[in-house]
C-alpha cells in the first residue's frame, strides 16, 4: 500500500516500535548487501585492492534518490539495475578500479532477496525484544494473581473456575513459543542468497562457492547448500513463524477485549489522558491497544496466503511470483513488530479488577461448580448418571433463580442420592467454593513460568 | 505496508497509474467529509449560516500535517478524534460559530467509512479509463488478428487451432466483463455511512435522515436504507469486483508471459531502451509489464480474505475487525489501478508474430488436427470407435517423426476406413489445414467485437 | 476432504440442509449435461431421432459407479472421459446409433463447467428458502421488538442505547443483500459452458453456436457470448456472492454468541432437551448453532481466495488451476447452504429477554446516556467543549460510584453551565432515559422492513 | 466438502496414496484417544482393573454408526458426547465398572484434538514414505544427469545454461527441507490434548498431571507443559509445514508441465495406455500428474489461512473458531498425502529429452553465452560498459538472425576490444560453448546429494 510508515497518517498505528521496513531501510539494506559482495569480492582477489572499502564508502542510502532509483525500476521490473548503475557512478574516481567488484557474480535476485533477510534479521530482533517484555508482563501477572478465581469461559458462556493468573500463564505459554519459533527460523532459515543468473554462479567460473562464503561471513549470514531463487520454504518458514506470533497475540488481545466489556469488567486498558477516547461518547473508554492489536493480526493470514501462494516459482528464477513477495514480506515484518509493540504496551498496563472477577463467577449462583458436584457423586453412579441427576437441580437453579446448594438440597433424589453417596451438606457446600475446584492450576502456573525462565535463558542469555 | 507512493522505491512498479490512495488522499477525503457534513448542518438549520463554507474553507490537506494527527491516533485507534480538533481549531475566528457544524453527528467511523467511499469512486474512474484503453487494445489485435492461426493450447499441450484474434477475443471479453462489475458496484454499492455512535444517528434526535440526505447530495454518494457499520457486504463486493478485475488482468498476462517464452516467441513486449533488461545478461528481453502485471494480481486473493474474513464484526461497531480493513482495502485499491496501467502500456504496445505462429503450430507435424480426422470418422464408426482408431495413428506419427497426414495412410485398416467411409486423401489433406478447423471463430470474435461496443456505449457514454 | 457428505461424522454438523453436492449429486449433474447434450444434438439434426432419449435414459447416477469412474479419473485426470466411455457402454443396442451424439463437441471441461452451474443453480434454490425464512424471523423480531431499548455496544464497550428491532433490523438488512446478490449472480452469472477442445467448437464446424443455443434450452441455463473456458469471473462472482451471505450470517451468530454471554444473557438459542449440552458440565447450555454456524462462516474467505487465485489460467484451458477449483467450489456451496440452513432455525428460534437488556443498560448508571447530555449543551459550548465538560462528571461518576445524574449536579461548574444553557434538571433527567435518545431508530426499523417487503416481492415472486 | 474419499468420485484425484483422513479414521482415532484415556485412569487408580483393558475392547470402530454418532452431534456441536455415552452402552455388563474410567477428566475438545494429533502423526508417516521417495528419484536423476547441458531460464526466457542434474538438484533440495521441516513438527509440536472443561483438570483434583502422562504414554504422544485449547500454534506449525511440502511439489509440477510443453518437450510423464488421454483429441498427451499435483498445492495456502486465521480464539475454549478447524486441517493432511503419492509417481517415471534439452539451448544461436563473453571483458572494460558493448552485437545477432559469434567478430569495435584484452577467436568460440559457462554446477550438485543423504541417514535410520 501506499500509505507512509512511521511519520505517516496511519504509521503511530500500524508501524509502531522498532520494527523499520521503509523504502530507505530497503535501500541501506540492499547497499549493504552490494557492499558486502565488493569487500567479499576483494578479499577473493576478484578486484584491487580497496574495492570493498571504495564501495562500501558510498554505499550509503543518504546519497541515493529513491524516486530516481524506483522510476527506473519500472523498466527492469526491479530497481537493481538501477542502483548498480548509480553506486557504481558515485566511486570516486581515485578508486574506479573498484567498479569491478560491483555486483560481481549477482544477479537482480541476488541481492534483492539477501536485503530481504538482513531486514527480517533486524526485524526479528525487534519483534524478539517487544515480544520477551510482553511475556515478561504475563509472567509478573501469572504469579502475582496466581490464586485470583475467575470465570473459566468456553463457548463464551462460564464454565468452571479458573485463576487470572492461569489465564494469564496460558498467554505466556504462546508468547514464548512464538519467540522460539522466531528464534528458530531467526537462526537457522535466514540465509545469503547468492547465484547469479540461474543460480549456477557461472560469471565466477570455480569461485562463485567461495565467494559466497566470503559474502555470508561479511553479511553474518549463513551460506545455504545451494542458492534458494525459486525455493522459497525460507519464507514460508518466516512468515508463518510471524503469522504465528501475531495469533498468540491475537488470542491475547481478544480475550483483553472480551473482559473489558462493560458487562464483564474484569481487566481494562491503562489510562493515559485521552487514550481510548471516543469521538463523541464522553464516557467511552476504548480497549484501544487490543483493539489495534487485532487489526493487525487479522491481517497476518492473507498475507501468509499471498507468500505461501507465491512459492509455486517457474524454473530458475520466477515470472512474477518472486516479485509478489516483496510487499507482503514488508507488510507482514511491519505488522508483526507493531503488533508486538503494542501488545508489550498493553500487557505492561494492563489492570486487572480481581474482585469483579470473584463477583462475576459468584453471580452465577454456583452453577460453574455443577460439574464439581457431579464428580462427587462420579464413584457412586458413574459420571453419566451422575451428570444426569445434576442436571435436574441445575435446571431447577435456574428457573427458580436459586442458589445450586440450595436447588441441590430441594431436589430429594439428589439429595438422597448424595447421604447414600456419604457427602455431607458441609462437604457440598465446600465443593461449591471456586477456590476447590482448580485441579491442576497452580501446577500449570508453574510450569509456564519455569518454562518461561527457560526460554529467556535460552533466547536472552 | 510501509514503503511510500508513486515517488518511492517500489512505486513506479506498484503504485503506477492516476489512482491515489496515499495518506494524502486519504486525509483530504476526510477533510472532504467533514466539510460536506459541514455544509449539510448548515442546510439542515443545525449550525450558523455560512458554517459550511467556513469548514471547506480550511477543509485542505495541506493545512494538516499527516505526522501528528497519526500520533493522535494512536490514542484513540484513528485519527478522526484529532481530525476534528484540529479542523476545529483552524476555523478562522470570525467563523467561531462553525464550530458546531464540525462533525455533527458523525463518529469517526462515519468519516472514514465515507472517505474510503470517495477514494473508492475516484479510484474506479481510473481503473475503468485503464481498462477501457486495455479493452480496445484487445478489440484491435481481434479484429486485426482474427484469421492469424496458431496452436490452441490446453494444459500447456497443443491441442487444436485458434487464432490471435480468438485470443484477443477472450481477454477482451473478460476485461468488458471486469469493467461491467466494477460499474455495477461502483454506481450501486459506494454509499455514504452516517450513523453516529451507534447508528442510530441520536444525537440528532428526529433530523438523522434528513442530513444524511444532505450529506449524500453534497458529497455525490447515495444514501442507504441504513447505516452499515458493521454490514460490510459493500465492502465485500467492491473488493471482489477489484478482484475480479485482476483475475482476468492476471490471466492475460501470464498467456503474455507464456506466448514471449524463447522457446514459443508468438508476441513479446515493445522495446523502450533499457525495457527488460536484465541486470547481468546482455541478451535477456524480459517481459517486464507482464511479470509486473502478475506481481500485482498475485496480491489480491489475499487482500480479498482478509476483507472478507473482517466482515465478521460485532454489534453496532467492531472490536479490530473494522480497523483491520484500511490496509488491505488501500492496498487492493492500489494494485488494482497499478495493474490496470500497466496492462494498458502492455496491451497497447504487444508485439505479435503471426508466421511464428503459424510455424509453431506447423512444427508439430499436424497433431493438432488430430480431432479433425476423428470428426470425419465419427458419423461412420462412432467417436470413441474413431478416437481409438486416430489414436493409432497419432502414436506412428510420434514414434517414426512423421506427419500425421502420411501416418494415417500409413495405417492399413485406418486407411481403408476413411476410404470406406468415402474420405479422400485430398479431404483428408484439407481436414490436417488449421485454416479448415476452427469451428466458430470467427462468430465468436464477431460476438465479443459486438459485446464491447455494447459495454463502451453503456459506460463510456 | 475426504469426510463424507449428510449421512456422515461431521455431516449433521456442516452439511445441514438442502444443498447437495455429494459425490452422487455431482455425477447425475454431470450426466444431466451429457443427456441434454444428446438431446441438442439431436435437434441439430446431428444425430438419429431418438438418440437423446436413450441417452436420457441411460443418464442415472444410480446406473453407475462412482468409484469405478474415481479410479478411471487418475489416468485423465478428471472423471469425463471414463463417464463418456461408460455412458456409450450402456446404451441399449436398440439405439446403439444414439452413441453418435454422447458428448458431442465437448470437451471434458464442458461437461464439469455446466455440472458446477447446474448444482450453483440448484443450491442457490436451497440456500435462498433458507435465507428467506432467515430473514423473515429477522423481520418478525425488528417488528416486535422495535422499542425494546437495550446498550448498543461499540468495541464491545456500551455506547448509547438502541433497540433490539434495530438490531434485528441491521440483521435483517445484511441477509437481504445477500440474497439479492445471490439472486443476481445465479439469474446473470451462471451459464453454460461449451466449447470443445480449444473453444471453438471446431468438430462442430459452424453448428457449434446453435448446438450451445439447443443445450441452454435443454438444460434452462443462459448461452454465453464465448466459452469462458479460461474467463474464471463467473466462478468469482459466484464464490464472492456466496462468501458475503456467510458473512452476514457470521456476523449474526458472532452478535447471537456475544449476547448469549453468561454475563449478558440477552438472548439465548432454543433449547430443546440436549442441545447446547457440554459433555462435562450439566449447567451449560452452549449457542450451539451460533458458534456452529461461526465454524462454517470461518472457512469461505480461505476457499474464496483459492478460487479467486485460480482464476490465473493458461491460454485455452488450464494446467492445474482449473481442476483445484472444483474442491473448494463443493465445499463453498456446500458451507453456505448449511450455514443458511443453521441459521433459518437459529433465528426462528431465538429467545429474548427484553428485561435483561433494559437491565444491562441501566447497570451502566447512566452512562450510555452521556453523549445526550453534550448533545444538550452542544447548541451552547460547541461540541468539543461540552465534551470536555461532561467528561468530568463521567469520570467522578465511575471513580466515585454514583449515577450519571448525581455527578452532573456535583460539578457545581457544569450544573451552571446546564443552568444558564436553559436546561432543567428535569430535562437533564428526561434526556438519561434510553428512549429519549433513540434518533432514528423507528424510521432505520421502517426501512429495513420495507426493503424486505421489497424484495421478498421480487425474489419470492 | 461433501465428497467421499478414497473410493469416491474424485478420490483417486485427491485422496490418493495412504494417508487416511475419513470418517472411519476420525471415528477410530478418537475411540483410540478414549481406550487410552480409560487405560490411563485405571492405571492411576482412578477406574477398577480392567477397565482399561473393557474399553479398549469396545472402542472399535466398527461397532459404531457415523451416521447416528453425526446426527448427535448437531445437538451439542461436536460428536463427542454422544460417543461417550454409545461407547458406555457398549461395555459388557460383565465390566459396568469400567463406566467410570470414560471419558475422565476429559471434554470434548480434549479427544478431538488428540485425535487430530494423532491423525496428523499417522499421516505425517505417510506422507514422508513419499516424500522420501520422491527425494531418492530426484537425487537419481540429479547424479545421472548432473552434466545433461539445458537452458537455464529466468522470467521464462532462456537465461545461461543449467544442467537438467541441477535442476533435479534443486527440486531435491526442496523436499528434503520440506521433510526435514515436517520431522520436525512431528516430533517436536504433536502432543496430548488433556484439560478436561476449562483447561485446569479439575475433576481430577491434584491427580491431573499424573492422568495426562500416564494418557501420553498410552498414546505414544508428548504431553505438553500446558494444555493448548486456545493457543493454536501447533496448528499453525503443522498447517505450516505441511503447506511447505505442497509448495515444494507445486514447483516441481509447474516446471514439470512447462518443460513437457509442445514446444519445449524435454520432459514427459511416463505413459501407461489411457494415461493423459484428452476426452476429445487424439494426440493430447497430458501431463496428468504435473496437473493433478497443481490441482493439490494451490488448494493449501488458502486452508492454511483459514487455519491461521482460526488461532484468535476467545477464554478457556472458542466459540466457533476452533470448530473451524476440522475440516481444513483434515483437508491440508489430505491433499498433502495425496499430492506427494502423486509425486513420488511423478518423479519415478519422468521421461527426460536430454539431446532436445541441449536442442532447445542451441536454437538460441549462442545467445544465453552473452553473459560469459561479458564476463572475459570484464576485467578490461569493467562490468556496465562490457555489458553494453555485448549488448550491441546481441541486438545484431538478433535482428541479423546470425550467431552470437559471428555477430561479436561483425561488430569491429567489440573484435578490436578483444584482441586488446587479448582474447582469441577461439577463447570466444569456446566461451560460447555452454559447457564452458556452468560455473558451481557439479558444487550445487555435490552438496545437494550430500544433503540427502545426510536427510535419510537422519530420518529413515
Amino acid at each position: 500500500m501506499t500509505s507512509s510508515g512511521p511519520g505517516g497518517l496511519w504509521g503511530a498505528l500500524f508501524a509502531r516500535g522498532a520494527v523499520d521496513m521503509s523504502d530507505a531501510a530497503w535501500l541501506q539494506a540492499m547497499l549493504d548487501v552490494e557492499a558486502a559482495l565488493a569487500r567479499a569480492a576483494e578479499r577473493a582477489g576478484l578486484a584491487p585492492a580497496g574495492s570493498g572499502a571504495a564501495v562500501t564508502g558510498v554505499a550509503r542510502a543518504e546519497l541515493f534518490d529513491n524516486g530516481t532509483l524506483g522510476a527506473a525500476a519500472a523498466a527492469t521490473g526491479n530497481p537493481v539495475p538501477a542502483l548498480v548503475r548509480e553506486l557504481t557512478r558515485r566511486l570516486p574516481e581515485s578508486a574506479a578500479g573498484a567498479a569491478a567488484a560491483v555486483h560481481t557474480g549477482a544477479t537482480s535476485q541476488d541481492i534483492i532477496d539477501t536485503a530481504a533477510m538482513l531486514l527480517a534479521a533486524r526485524a526479528l530482533d525487534a519483534i524478539l525484544a517487544d515480544l520477551s517484555s510482553a511475556a515478561d508482563s504475563c509472567a509478573s501477572q501469572a504469579a502475582t494473581h496466581a490464586e485470583a478465581v475467575m470465570a473459566g469461559r468456553t463457548l463464551l458462556q462460564q464454565a468452571v473456575p479458573v485463576t487470572f493468573g492461569f489465564v494469564a500463564a496460558g498467554w505466556l505459554n504462546a508468547i514464548d513459543e512464538a519467540r522460539q519459533e522466531l528464534t528458530r527460523v531467526g537462526s537457522t532459515r535466514l540465509a545469503v542468497q547468492f547465484g547469479g543468473a540461474a543460480g549456477t554462479l557461472a560469471s565466477l567460473g570455480e569461485r562463485g562457492p567461495e565467494v559466497a562464503t566470503l559474502l555470508g561471513t561479511e553479511l553474518g549470514l549463513p551460506v545455504p547448500a545451494l542458492p534458494w531463487h525459486t525455493n522459497r520454504l525460507r519464507i514460508i518458514e518466516l512468515a508463518a513463524a510471524l503469522t504465528g506470533a501475531c495469533a498468540a497475540l491475537g488470542k491475547i488481545a481478544r480475550d483483553v477485549a472480551l473482559l473489558a466489556q462493560t458487562e464483564v469488567a474484569e481487566v481494562r486498558e491503562a489510562t493515559a489522558p485521552g487514550r481510548g477516547a471516543s469521538s463523541t461518547m464522553p464516557h467511552k473508554q476504548n480497549p484501544v491497544a487490543a483493539v489495534t492489536i487485532l487489526a493487525h493480526t487479522k491481517q497476518a493470514p492473507g498475507l501468509l496466503a499471498t507468500l505461501t501462494s507465491a512459492a509455486e516459482q517457474e524454473h530458475q528464477r520466477a515470472a512474477g511470483a518472486w516479485h509478489s513477495e516483496w510487499q507482503p514480506l514488508t507488510h507482514l515484518l511491519t505488522l508483526t513488530g507493531s503488533a508486538s509493540s503494542w501488545s508489550a504496551d498493553l500487557l505492561q498496563n494492563l489492570q486487572v479488577d480481581t474482585p469483579r472477577m470473584r463477583q462475576n463467577l459468584e453471580a452465577a449462583g454456583g452453577l460453574p461448580m455443577a460439574e464439581h458436584i457431579t464428580a462427587l457423586l462420579s464413584p457412586a453412579l458413574g459420571r453419566l448418571q451422575a451428570n444426569d441427576l445434576v442436571m435436574g437441580a441445575v435446571r431447577r437453579s435456574t428457573t427458580d433463580d436459586m442458589d445450586l446448594a440450595d436447588a441441590i438440597y430441594a431436589d430429594e433424589r439428589l439429595a438422597a442420592t448424595l447421604t447414600e453417596a456419604g457427602v455431607s451438606r458441609a462437604e457440598v457446600d465446600a465443593a461449591l467454593r471456586p477456590e476447590s475446584y482448580l485441579g491442576a492450576t497452580p501446577e500449570f502456573i508453574r510450569r509456564a513460568l519455569a518454562a518461561h525462565r527457560a526460554v529467556n535463558a535460552a533466547l536472552n542469555g
